[in-house]
């Protein structure tokens, strides 16, 4: 078979997949294992035809899919795909760009820097913002951490206790001290904490329990004042930006040192793509720039390897330039307005509802809410529901209490498949 | 028009470049700035058509290409993305799964484990290693140290003066202080360096400059006894150990706490795909693992994503799955072996030529080289001929002089194209 006939081959399979994803379960109806079972122990001698991972795909894979491009995925952050950005993955595979310096991918560097500052003119960003895209908000999260450490010579990181475990993470995997800040009754963090040995604050606009806004301009003020970073954690709600109705939570923003926003998670990009901002591009660099010899060229030219961990990098501003220009600004802000208004209706309908009640305040498209009932009773709940197929969700923890998350998010989903969430959680 | 059309299209598209590449100049023939310069300022506010996005690949991204997919791209280290790794990165982006723990993706997180264990078995590695999918060879160092830290509580970083950058780069960011051992006369790391307050020794098998080997076994019986944790950096020339005769250069990796291996440096695999093993599958998983409420799930199943700095995972393990498969073990040793025949042919052109001289003991596919005469003169013959666009190679330094490389990786790579590079640099 040649390129052409196993590639169209391919198209038709990813075609009929999300044709028909609407029919298959939302999570996996697998234990785990049982696809381990299945697969042999060593990899062929010889080579087999592209069609015959096809045919695996259907027989093995897809049986041990969560499908996240499912209208009913409701649980974590609810994300899509989008069908331009599917196609520029395989077109950046197919250049298979490293872009580890400019000479070494002009086109991935030079096209990377411009869509990422669409991104920032669409999000109505400050001008002369540096952004460059990592694979997720973890590292982005990490990079701002280390420039933070590199530019203030201090070692602790205060966040709300809300913030997302990636912070935990990188504090842990720095060395660094981590301080939890409790939150006030809005979920958002305390500002009255001292600051004079911080390194970075990390302020949070949608955290992933409750979709909750940090005082972000007060946290921002404070922070400059005591000669710490200020990082701001956008990776969901900040694609709402977009959206002029949306910018309330923008507040202060504009005076972060560094800002991570995921298109993956809510602008219908292909994993991975995690956008990374700062206002001081310079000593950011200085924290990552390392050129050894064999790196060397005559031009004048810089490399985004020079502002995060990776040397290698793919050419992940390819998915980004399809999806924006296909959708357009318009096309995007209509699929989250669509998600913002199902998630209002969910949450209009558990407030009506004397057997459940909403327990943090209604953000962007996510709905926390409980049954009145215990902990066990809210588990079941969720696991029953969950293990049907029909829908899939994801829970947290307020003040102890097992609480309920419905996070709207494809591109899919429609009324239809809301309504059907909340008969399958009162059957 | 419909996903399936555009699909065919964007496959058209990638195989009529990939019939073309050998006729497209190998480095980019543009300036700094000049693609930018033709790029929109802003994204579109109404959607355009896929088509749009098709014909500007052609009009603005191909001229600022440096074709790492050309059979004449002798740089860096050279790479192949095999066609069946280009329609895997379809069919993952398509499914779009974002592996944060088991149940979110079974099919990523065990389909990842057992293909990462084919090739640990292709390998000859021991039995029992723990392997995953990071991005690239930065992440999984940086990974490794962090680790080597949690484990040993010290703080030094040792490694050969001729370790690639992200050693240094991952002990920067990490705060971790490095010390650089000279080499002896084979470009191996010198042994005989003190070890009591070291955390991580990296050694590493195939140096970029020169595809040097370190003296594994050596160091890993120093680091075990003085209690530091030994990585290895085999990221580019660890496939080798496909190859029987090329596993001489793998002694004492048995010994390692830690490995690093790209499959998209040697696999043919389009990038990212790095693969890291841990001995101490346990002890790893310490220094990462950090599951907040959000991802608690009632399987016994383990996630992925404990194992190293990010939290989100896409479907990397497809591409590794379909090119295992589609080319078996023979194909990749026969596409493995004439590449090196090939860079033994250049070596003995070279060494025959009294105008030239091999620098570095031939290794791998790699040859380290350059003309008599000035540092000076060996530029311009490198800066020449890259600019021409017939072939691309890389230059590094041993003991202060400019030197030479050529590294053959691609699958297309003929012996008429190293002879053409012969040429153009004699000419």
């Amino acid at each position: 078979m040649s390129f052409r006939e196993d590639g169209y081959a391919a198209v038709d399979w990813a075609a009929r997949y999300l044709d028909r994803i609407g029919e298959l379960p939302v999570l996996a109806q697998v234990k785990p294992g049982e696809l381990s079972g299945k697969l042999p122990l060593a990899a062929p001698e010889q080579g087999e035809p592209f069609a015959n991972v096809l045919r695996d795909l259907d027989d093995l894979i897809v049986p041990a899919l969560t499908n996240w491009q499912h209208p009913r995925f409701f649980a974590y952050f609810a994300v899509t795909a989008a069908e331009p950005g599917i196609l520029a993955e395989l077109l950046a595979a197919t250049m298979n760009q490293v872009a580890i310096l400019w000479r070494a991918s002009p086109a991935s560097t030079e096209l990377e820097l411009r869509v990422v500052d669409w991104v920032r003119r669409l999000l109505v960003l400050p001008e002369g913002w540096h952004g460059h895209i990592e694979d997720t908000a973890s590292t982005s999260t990490l990079a701002a951490l280390i420039a933070a450490r590199h530019v203030t010579g201090r070692n602790v990181v205060v966040c709300s206790e809300h913030a997302h475990s990636s912070v935990d993470k990188g504090a842990r995997m720095l060395g660094m001290e981590l301080r939890k800040v409790p939150v006030g009754d809005d979920l958002g963090m305390r500002t009255d904490v001292p600051l004079d040995d911080v390194a970075a604050v990390v302020a949070t606009v949608g955290t992933t329990s409750f979709a909750s806004v940090d005082p972000v301009r007060a946290l921002a003020e404070r922070a400059r004042s005591a000669g710490a970073w200020l990082h701001v954690d956008a990776a969901y709600a900040g694609s709402a930006w977009i959206c002029e109705e949306e910018r309330w939570s923008q507040d202060g923003v504009e005076l972060a040192d560094s800002l991570v926003v995921n298109p993956h998670k809510w602008l219908m990009l292909p994993m991975d793509c995690s956008l990374l901002w700062t206002s001081r591009p310079e000593q950011f660099r200085e924290a990552f720039s390392l050129v050894p010899e064999y790196l060397r060229t005559p031009e004048d030219a810089f490399a985004l390897s020079e502002y995060g961990p990776a040397l290698g990098r793919r050419f992940r501003s390819l998915k980004l330039w399809a999806v924006l220009r296909c959708f357009g600004a318009e096309g995007l802000r209509a699929i989250q307005r669509e998600h913002i208004r199902l998630a209002k209706l969910f949450a209009g309908w558990v407030d009506e509802n004397p057997a459940w009640e909403l327990v943090a305040p209604q953000r962007f498209s996510l709905v926390v809410f409980r049954r009145h009932g215990t902990d066990e009773e809210n588990e079941a709940i969720v696991e029953r529901a969950n293990a049907g197929g029909e829908i899939f969700l994801s829970h947290t923890k307020l003040d102890g209490r097992y609480v309920l998350r419905l996070a709207i998010g494809n591109a899919r989903t429609t009324e239809d498949d809301v309504r059907r969430a909340w008969e399958v959680l009162n059957r």
